[in-house]
């Protein structure tokens, strides 16, 4: 990795040194690292309060830090409005994301009706099906399959063995973690009175700009119409995304999330890990839920909630030190 | 898809026109949508009470209804027995399952001791084993891997990147969705005083007729005998089935649900998604646990449990309910 | 498979003969069944008191006990320190770990920078990426992505479609089953006003020597530094291990457990199915968790927990009895 001086570094972060580092703009930084393990030309960044006894310690060249955030003497500093966020720019800076060159490996399966634009990667043992389309730059993972009529966008990043089934729409700058399988069926059945009747998935996945699906996530093609991902959505791994689905801009989730179908997600959304939705509910705008929730009812936009069934978070805090409790509240009520 | 009279329609589906459409029996239909998007030729049902005021506003040509459900004026109506499976019929109408072809692509690599069917289509890129045996009409998809001694049923779909294990058997008209893993080692270590010895998973899996295995999901063989899913079985996407279970016929299981070694399930139970169970137990036919159960202890048939650790739905609705009054009881109680 | 005399039995497991089977050492043994289906040429044991009564009627030539199991007249018995571990010694016997031979199939791809040890299998349509190293007498199944710079020791089996990221480095004798992934990017972005950045994931996964890892399960690689997984841990299928975790040599983790990032567990753990533990906590050496519980704060060394939150596990059984107490005790307290 090229080394930088630490003023090209303020420069990119859009910060200003500050602290002995002042008299040395041009010295050499190579990367970041954490503050424990920084060596002195590397940045470093607090973003833990857990980690904040580590700043008197630190051999990190310098450390990103708010207006607000004080620091020890001699500590180097580059003052930022967001320290988390001046990392992600230099460490951005040092690995800037892979995009295609338009190296199809031989042992790809590339059907001849299949429209690949420029600079498009496919990797070893990849299959594109026919009349799917890719965009400029995207990069096809080795072992990936791409179903027939599927539209990906530009600049994406489908890592290995991840599948996208016949027709679902991938916008720009998607990125499919490894294992991810996007457009398997929703899981649909009518019972006839002897066994179940499977029902038609008929609809597709639509992922728009910018989405990104963790390691071994599902997200499930529609029933009728489509499961949609709005812009910016982020799943992590092993995360279930069920028929027609709808989840609004920029909402995240952790691991092993559930969204049961139908469900409506709003825009801004942060679940923890290992929660749930029930199906068929809409859940408003900018909700938070604390790992493990399991939402059964609709949500008001803006609430934060935990447990399960979900509540919100304060009256949670106090149910569950309650709960602890019940043994003295039984005795007291029996004397 | 080409069109069909609503005549043609209430005759797949076992119904009755009734309202407006009896006048126009040649009135043409082709599709199936919701209430809320359906057009003039598309049909309609109503499958969730949620979206009853839709029938006001519907342009669908016509709604499946049962005997006992109303109508506004003008609406017209397909009458059923079961609307949710009229549905079901004729989206299999519009969308019947695919069925192999005798497509084998020149990339797949096919063991020569494996004996296919004929009609049988293996993607490109995918790995048949040796010995293995694939009945008529199954469809192996992209990148599946099938492994030694493997025998699969006729009319089966394996989607992409399934992986089927040495020596597992699968029955006719089985699904595999896409990334799910059939016959993975169980989890079975013995200490030996400094390191985990491996048990070895000696037994299969096998999936009976009509069995389906939601994306990502996980079936692992077992470690002595075998580990069966019985006919009908539907798991959803990113379900955990451990060694040596066995599932009763038609039981369904949604996303994310785990169950541990061992523990026999019955038949016709419908477990909701993130619940599991723990190993060694005993659940009676027709069981229903809600999502996030957590079960500790055999279950007696046909009951209706939910909570961690699981009781009666009945009575957890009151304990739920009671938990977020705990503030005030203690309160009443300090008085 | 080759049967041996029960005397022979005795001496791999390094157990004594007892009961009848005394006078007949010469009694031939072809594998291990449960007791209730074990035949007169099969040993079994005892692994589980549901099934004790099993005893009295099983047809085992022997079944493995130790010095404190009592026995009905007339079984055949091989007296040892741990029946558990015997039958691991005897399947040990019968089925030994599969090892590398040499085979690379005419359709992988491996790079010509990778160096491969001798005996390295590589399965049909397997990737290997440049500048890999792979150890002698591994095996690579179908299908499987070995990305570039990745090292990966002697005797590790990698099961059908399983991924190995780039720069991730692997010891002697991991086993990853079907469809597991390893050092897919961690889940990490910063709000940048506008849209969300991705952050870099720039460490690796180590996975140290005899490390196991299920199917479907994700082990994400670090953000800064690596994730780690010393030796001897065993994930079970569809664990998720977040951006630099460290897990401690020889813990156990069930099915659908998820460790958020940078938290630190401890050695010989184990943790049930489906719990969950929150990000940057510490967790001590040899804490058990009950399935499903939610571990939001640091835990000490050798508690036993259950419950979300989780609390220690004997509190976790009163409360959760309680609880179903509580529609009386709020009657009680109206009175």
């Amino acid at each position: 990795m090229k080394s930088i001086t630490i003023a090209e570094v303020a420069d990119i972060v859009g910060g200003e040194l500050a602290g002995p580092v002042i008299d040395t703009p041009d010295h050499l930084i190579s990367g970041v690292n954490s503050l424990a393990d920084a060596g002195s030309s590397e940045l470093s960044f607090l973003a833990n309060k857990r980690y904040k006894g580590q700043l008197e310690t630190t051999a990190a060249a310098a450390v990103f830090l708010s207006a607000t955030q004080s620091a020890p003497d001699g500590l180097g500093i580059i003052r930022v409005d967001d320290p988390y966020l001046a990392f992600a720019k230099l460490q951005r800076h040092f690995y800037p994301l892979p995009s295609g060159a338009g190296k199809q490996h031989v042992s790809a399966v590339i059907d001849e009706s299949a429209t690949l634009a420029e600079n498009v990667d496919v990797g070893p043992n990849a299959v594109i099906g026919a009349n799917a389309t890719i965009g400029a730059g995207t990069i096809i993972g080795p072992g990936c399959v791409v179903g027939e009529n599927v539209q990906i966008g530009k600049n994406c990043i489908l890592n290995a063995n991840s599948v996208v089934a016949y027709d679902c729409i991938l916008g720009d700058g998607v990125i499919l973690q490894a294992g991810a399988t996007i457009g398997a069926d929703g899981f649909g059945y009518a019972w006839d009175g002897m066994k179940f009747l499977k029902i038609p998935q008929a609809g597709r996945v639509i992922l728009e700009d910018d989405v990104e699906v963790g390691a071994n996530a599902s997200v499930d093609r529609g029933a009728i119409g489509d499961t949609v991902l709005e812009r910016g959505v982020k799943l992590d791994n092993l995360v279930q995304i069920a028929h027609n689905v709808r989840v609004g801009a920029f909402s995240v989730m952790a691991s092993q999330v559930g969204i049961s179908g139908s469900t409506v997600i709003g825009k801004g959304c942060q679940f923890g890990g290992q929660s749930g939705v029930a199906g068929h509910l809409v859940v408003g705008d900018g909700c938070k839920l604390a790992g493990k929730s399991g939402v059964l009812g609709d949500l008001e936009a803006g609430g934060v909630y935990a447990g399960s069934p979900a509540m919100p978070h304060r009256m949670w805090l106090k149910v569950s030190a309650l709960m602890m409790k019940l043994p003295e509240m039984l005795k007291a009520q029996q004397k």
